[in-house]
C-alpha cells in the first residue's frame, strides 16, 4: 500500500461488524467453526507500480500467489484457496502459459488450489484473493502487541530492496549476491513452517511487504506501543552493512518476511526452534510503551528515521 | 470476459479439486457445512473496457460489487462479505468519497459486509471479490439444464447496452428511456428475491453479464444441450423492437438479469410466483437435445447469430 494511500480508511473502514476482525490487519476473519476462522485477503499487483515491465510472467505468477499467501501466514494461517482476475491489454498465450507456470508452481508449493477467476482487457494488473483456515487459539493480530514483548524478524530484510536497486541500475551488486536478491524481489517464499511452529509463542504479527519500519509501525499504531529496534541486530545482506545501505533494510519493501513480537519468557524455545529448524529467525529489538518507535546504534544513539513506504516503484 | 479470453481455461483449469464447483460457472463452491456452501467469485472492472472515463466514481462504487453480487444470486446463493481492490493513478480524495457512497450504498441495499481491501497506483482498476452462503439442495449449476426445460429469463434484456450505446453517441434515445437505460448500465439492480422464490424449481441459471446469447450459449455447452429461443418473446425495451436493433438485446451484456431453465410442469408455478411478486420473469423458449441454439422468428424461421461478447467497449 502506497502509505498516503492508507488514506483509504477514512472512507472504507467498515462501522459495524460481524466478523471478528475487518480491515487493518493481514486478512479479514470470520467464523468458520468453534475452533477456526475463515482468513480472508486481496492484493493486486500492477504493473510499473508493484514490479518492473521486463518481469518475467513465470516469476510474476509465483508472486502474486506467494504475496497473498504471506497474508494469510502472518495471520497464522494456513492458505487454502484462491481466485485469481487478470487484466492485460491484449490476449497473449505464451505471456500466459508462462504466467500459469509460475502461479501453479507456487500453488503446489503451498497446497493452495486456484477456485475461480476472471480475465478482461486493461492495462496489465494481477489481483488475487485468497482464502485460507487460522486457528482462534493461535491467530495473529497486529494489536496484539504486550510492553516488554520480544520482538523477532524472519530470515533477511532488504534482499528484495536490494534486488530491486539492482534492476534498476540504482546500483550493481557483486554477482554473488544478484541472484539471490532478484530471486528475493521476484520469487518470494514466505516460510509457512515458521507461523505454525511459533504458535502458542506470538499473538501479534505482520508481513513485511511495506517495509520493516512502516510495517512495525502498523504494530505499534494497532497495539498503542513503542518500540526500540538495535540496528546491528537486524538479518540485513552483508552487503547493505557493508555499504551502509540500511535505508534499503528499514525501509525496503517486497521482503514477505514476517515481524512478529512474543514476551521475553519464549525467548529460550524460540532459540530452540530456531536451530532445530534452521529458520533463520532474529531478535531484533522490544516493545515498550513509549508510542515511539526508535532506531538505536550500538551505543544507544537514536539513528534518525525515514519512512517510506518501499514497496512500490513510484 | 472478453470472449477470446476464454482461452484462459485452457491454462487455468484446474484439474483436481477437492471442491463442489470451480473454474468455469458464475462462482466455486466449496464446502461450508451439511446444508451449505460458501460461494466465492471475483470481477474486475477497468477503465475503457467495463466502464466509460466519464463514469460517475459513486455509480461505479455500485456498479463493482453489484456484478459481483450478480455472481452470487445467480448460483443461488445469498451475498455476504466483499473484499475491494482500488488501482487508481494517483490519489483523488473526492473520487473515493463518492465511490465509497455508491459502495456502501450497494452493500447496504444487499446487506453485503466489506471486511477487506487494499489500494495501489495504477490504471484505474477496482476488483472485488465477494464471498456468499448457497444452501446445497436449492444451488444453481450451468451444467443442470435438462432436456424439454423451459428458459426464462427475468427482467428486460437489452437496456443497459442502449443507455451505452446513448452514452457513447451511437445513437440517440427518446428523453423517455435515456434515463431508465443509463440506470441499467451504470447502477445495475440483480434481483435478490427472485433466486430466492425461485429456488427448488431451477437446476440450472445464469447471470446475463456478457450478453443473452453469449451467456445462453454456457448452460448449453455445460449441459451439453441445445435450445431454441423466440425472438418476439423476448423482454426487450419497445425501443429496440421498433427499430429492429435485436443484437442489443441478444449481445448486450452488462443486463445482470438472470437466465434460468425450469421442467415443464414449473410453468404455472413459476407464472403465480411472478405475478405475486410483480417480478418480469418471461419464458422465452426451451431447452433442447440438438446441441445448437436456434434464435427463431414469429414464423419460425432461423434468424442468423452474430455472437459477440458486448460486456466490453474495446
Amino acid at each position: 500500500m502506497i502509505p498516503e494511500f492508507s488514506i483509504i480508511n477514512k472512507f472504507f473502514k467498515t462501522k459495524k461488524s460481524n466478523i471478528y476482525k475487518g480491515i487493518g490487519d493481514d486478512a479479514a476473519l470470520i467464523h468458520k467453526n468453534k475452533n477456526e476462522y475463515w482468513a480472508l485477503s486481496t492484493d493486486t499487483l500492477n504493473i510499473n507500480t508493484h514490479f518492473l515491465k521486463n518481469t518475467s510472467p513465470k516469476n510474476l505468477g509465483w508472486k502474486c500467489l506467494a504475496v497473498n499467501i504471506s497474508d494469510i501466514l502472518a495471520m497464522g494461517g494456513i492458505p487454502k484457496y484462491a481466485l485469481l482476475s487478470i487484466s492485460m491489454p491484449s490476449l497473449n498465450e505464451l505471456w500466459l502459459e508462462e504466467f500459469s507456470k509460475g502461479f501453479f508452481a507456487c500453488a503446489k508449493r503451498y497446497e493452495v488450489e486456484l477456485i475461480g477467476g476472471d480475465t478482461s482487457k486493461g492495462s496489465l494488473s494481477i489481483n488475487v484473493s485468497i482464502i485460507g483456515i487460522a486457528k482462534k487459539k493461535s491467530v495473529f493480530l497486529r494489536s496484539k502487541a504486550k510492553n516488554k514483548d520480544d520482538i523477532w524478524v524472519t530470515g533477511q530484510i532488504g534482499l528484495a530492496a536490494l534486488g530491486l536497486a539492482h534492476l534498476q541500475k540504482k546500483l550493481i551488486l557483486p554477482i554473488t549476491i544478484q541472484k539471490k536478491s532478484i530471486q528475493a524481489l521476484e520469487r518470494p517464499s514466505p516460510n509457512k513452517n515458521i507461523s505454525l511452529k511459533i504458535s502458542g509463542l506470538s499473538k501479534c504479527a505482520i508481513d513485511i511487504s511495506d517495509g520493516l519500519i512502516f510495517d512495525l509501525n502498523h504494530i505499534l499504531n494497532q497495539s498503542k506501543l513503542g518500540a526500540n529496534i538495535y540496528i546491528e541486530k537486524l538479518p540485513m545482506p552483508k552487503w547493505i552493512i557493508q555499504k551502509k545501505l540500511y535505508h534499503l533494510g528499514l525501509n525496503g519493501g517486497d521482503d514477505y518476511q514476517l515481524i512478529f513480537t512474543s514476551p521475553k519468557k519464549n525467548r529460550n524455545k524460540l532459540e530452540i526452534i530456531n536451530n532445530k529448524n534452521k529458520f533463520q529467525i532474529t531478535r531484533i529489538g522490544c516493545i515498550n510503551n513509549s508510542k515511539i518507535l526508535r532506531i538505536l546504534d550500538k551505543k544507544g544513539n537514536i539513528i534518525p528515521i525515514i519512512q517510506k513506504g518501499f514497496k512500490h516503484f513510484a
